[in-house]
């Protein structure tokens, strides 16, 4: 007889939620890619009313005994983590009062209207009013997640994307990029004057032929096409679940390199989800665990393996196949194009070199925000201020392109923002680790063979699921716990040098 | 303060229960759509999963109770009749038992999968010992359901496809067509070889530009492209919601026509469904409440209009805009290519001359299996003679084109195939009644608006949604019970003839 009959059932009530969050996955996939806008009233009451089921059966009195008696149960090696992920889930869970939660969902639905539509009007003062008691709700989140898991308010809400990392261990890491990278940056500008210009592609390059370019490239990265597949949206996102993952892009036809680099970054996303591990599925061992090292995952294939001159030696055929012969699609051109540095006021539009800076200025902000150091009337001033200091750009736009440029916090999603440049570090971390296992990965690259890299990964990252937090990851995947040093040295190798 | 405090419980019950089956029907045509095949095991899983949940909901404590309580609560109007369709489904559900509808749910899961090995090994004997316990459930169910509705085994599985409609009244309704139907195809026979053979169009007809003539062929027929859309898929259904109507169609390039004419008849049932009493959404009451009308909706479209003068005429430029001009366009050679009849094996193949004795043949023998008059073993022999002596036809062939070419016994949907037949009989009721109504329909249609349909069939029937049985509901909107009358006409005024 088995002697874990409560841990049993919690893995069965797992599985049933998992297979619920199914049918939510593909309701809010087809919501970005297909559904007729006259639909959309009738979803989201659709989809609410699945999330309360669930929530109902969350909270039913019968799963809180279960908890209680596995507690006694023996359970030993994946079996006792995968009960630990699923108690530190709920006590997350239950730090957060139903009526909290209930004003959390309205300030949310609130702030996202305003947003949208004070990104129409370039106006600050409606979005305000609107964001206040989310920011309000975020503050008491944070203070109560913080009082039941023992952690400081803003510790608390990174808790939940970044299991076990602290403010205290990010702070001086990104002060560190912070102290290298303004100089790197300023010679890699000034090399870059004195380099040739990059020939830019002709257009306008057909939104079919971009669709077969980018399906043959995440062919080339390992997407398994029997478990997922590519469509068009408004916003690029990845979708679905581990047995079926959607990704989707979109096509603009005057320029192939947002859809095509894009899309390689939402397949590394992608095979991750494709990659976890696969008999723990529905379970919490068997999710992605960190938010940094999913983005890592995603920044391998964009960041780290996109503009290397053994990819783009691979790709250029692929580009003179889909679009015919250009002088742009020549290798070092094609680098010159990928590794451009252009500093500017959106994140989502910025280089390698740019970018960490977007989102050390969004953590200072939101840590600012979470111990209530500023209010949300001060954000207009801060941020120019700071995106002025930090990364010497011109403040002067529409807020579109300005703090209303990320929909982060309007979702309430404080915490998230580490994860960006975090995931910088992973995947630089990981790619210089696997260049060093892997010494033919140039010639296989070279050669369209980028399975290497996925076989690396997929062992000593995507199939540990939530086994470990992202340091211990790191540690046992690269031998070292998570720096900015394998960052840094690819930034320096790739843009310090004058051509 | 309400006194119908228990009725508004159960109302917000249907309500929910609606918002999950919408999540299921947007599973449902992914699946059917979209899906990769890696993922069906896990669809699999959470649309079950779901099915479980909604079951435990139907099967709270409290909903009996309130059923109880809501009959002492006086309700009127559509109120009541709402509350009434409630009662009935829910003793429809109540007289299956669990474990009947467990053993229901294997046995087809069983005699899918061995229905579709059986077509392709064209073996009977296995196929049928996978079927013969459903066969077995079905009688059960039939006896039990019976019981509970004071009806006959057969009339019981009527009920649930067409509520108040007996075999007492369909037999000798298909009897009369029986009559009249075989002289009148030999007739029309004769006439079609002394008529010119008409000019077969010349493909190939390229799927984009057939997917672009549907979606013009649906606008023109009023479908709201605001809350529904059009995908391709293996076997053409029309799925979704009410408020997001999904079709799907296959296309052939060497053939234009099964496409474009499946899309007529599924852009009926669209129509239909987008336009259901929309103030009672999620209740009975503004559900579809009789096959037969169903199928007559799709069939209005379909075999009503589609072979008209009139309709040809506005379809004439719509082809030659598609596919470029050809001798095959001209309106009176679509006429004759709309209105040939070829009699054949295969049902949904079939012209509208022969369709009902496909539909006869197989109402007699689910007839005869439900009430034990033969068993799984007699069918191929029992189906071979009925087939030469209905239709005339030489059975010769393939199971796939014999009593294995239809899903609908495999699925255990006994009892649905009269609403074929009856829906033939109501489309041609109804549009000989619109015809009647509006003296400038034909000249409206020929100039492309066939507004005037949509609007007729609006008020008489899609908006009425379950407020009256077939019979009743055709009195009210065309003045008669049901009978073959129309059909009858109409079939001779278009093959009787000779040309």
């Amino acid at each position: 007889m088995s002697q874990s009959l409560a841990y049993d059932a919690l893995v069965t009530h797992h599985r049933r939620i998992h297979d619920l969050e199914h049918l939510q996955a593909v309701a809010t996939w087809d919501r970005l890619t297909h559904m007729p806008p006259g639909g959309a009233p009738a979803r989201a009451a659709a989809q609410a009313a699945l999330t309360m089921l669930v929530k109902q059966l969350q909270a039913e009195p019968v799963l809180a005994r279960h908890f209680e008696a596995a507690e006694q149960e023996p359970l030993l090696g994946d079996a006792a983590l995968n009960f630990a992920r699923m108690r530190q889930a709920r006590r997350i869970e239950a730090a957060i009062p139903q009526a909290l939660a209930e004003r959390r969902e309205l300030a949310v639905g609130a702030a996202m209207a305003a947003w949208a539509q004070a990104r129409q009007d370039n106006a600050w003062a409606p979005f305000a009013a609107a964001w206040a008691p989310l920011v309000v709700v975020v503050r008491e989140s944070a203070a109560r997640l913080g009082d039941a898991l023992g952690l400081q308010p803003m510790d608390a809400l990174l808790e939940r994307w970044e299991p076990g990392l602290r403010m205290a261990r990010v702070t001086p890491l990104f002060a560190e990029v912070q102290r290298w990278l303004p100089q790197l940056t300023e010679q890699a500008l000034a090399a870059q004057v004195r380099a040739p210009l990059p020939i830019e592609p002709i257009g306008p390059f057909p939104a079919a032929a971009q669709r077969r370019l980018c399906e043959q490239v995440m062919a080339m990265l390992g997407f398994d096409f029997n478990a997922g597949r590519l469509d068009t949206t408004i916003h690029p996102f990845t979708g679905g679940v581990p047995e079926d993952v959607r990704l989707a892009t979109r096509f603009d036809e005057a320029d192939f390199l947002p859809a095509l680099i894009g899309t390689m970054h939402e397949t590394g996303h992608a095979r991750y989800q494709q990659n976890l591990p696969r008999d723990w599925l529905g379970q919490p061992l068997a999710g992605p665990h960190s938010a940094a090292l999913h983005e890592g995952q995603a920044l391998i294939f964009e960041r780290q393996l996109a503009p290397e001159p053994a990819f783009v030696q691979a790709l250029a055929p692929m580009l003179r196949q889909a679009f015919g012969p250009q002088a742009a699609f020549e290798p070092d051109n094609l680098m010159r194009l990928l590794r451009r540095i252009r500093p500017g006021r959106v994140r989502v539009a910025a280089d390698e070199l740019t970018y960490p800076l977007h989102v050390i200025l969004r953590v200072e902000l939101e840590h600012a925000l979470v111990k209530s150091e500023i209010e949300v009337d001060d954000v207009p001033a801060w941020w120019d201020e700071r995106l002025r200091r930090l990364l010497s750009v011109d403040p002067l736009g529409p807020f579109s392109q300005g703090p209303l440029q990320d929909p982060h916090w309007v979702q309430g999603m404080f915490g998230y923002f580490p994860a960006y440049l975090l995931g910088a570090m992973v995947a630089a971390q990981c790619f210089a680790s696997l260049r060093r296992d892997l010494p033919d990965l140039d010639t296989r690259v070279a050669a369209g063979d980028c399975k290497p890299v996925g076989d690396w990964l997929a062992l000593r990252i995507w199939q540990q699921g939530a086994r470990h937090d992202l340091d211990e990851m790191m540690q046992q995947a690269t031998g070292e716990s998570l720096s900015d040093n394998a960052l840094r040295k690819q930034l320096e190798q790739r843009h310090a040098r004058s051509d």
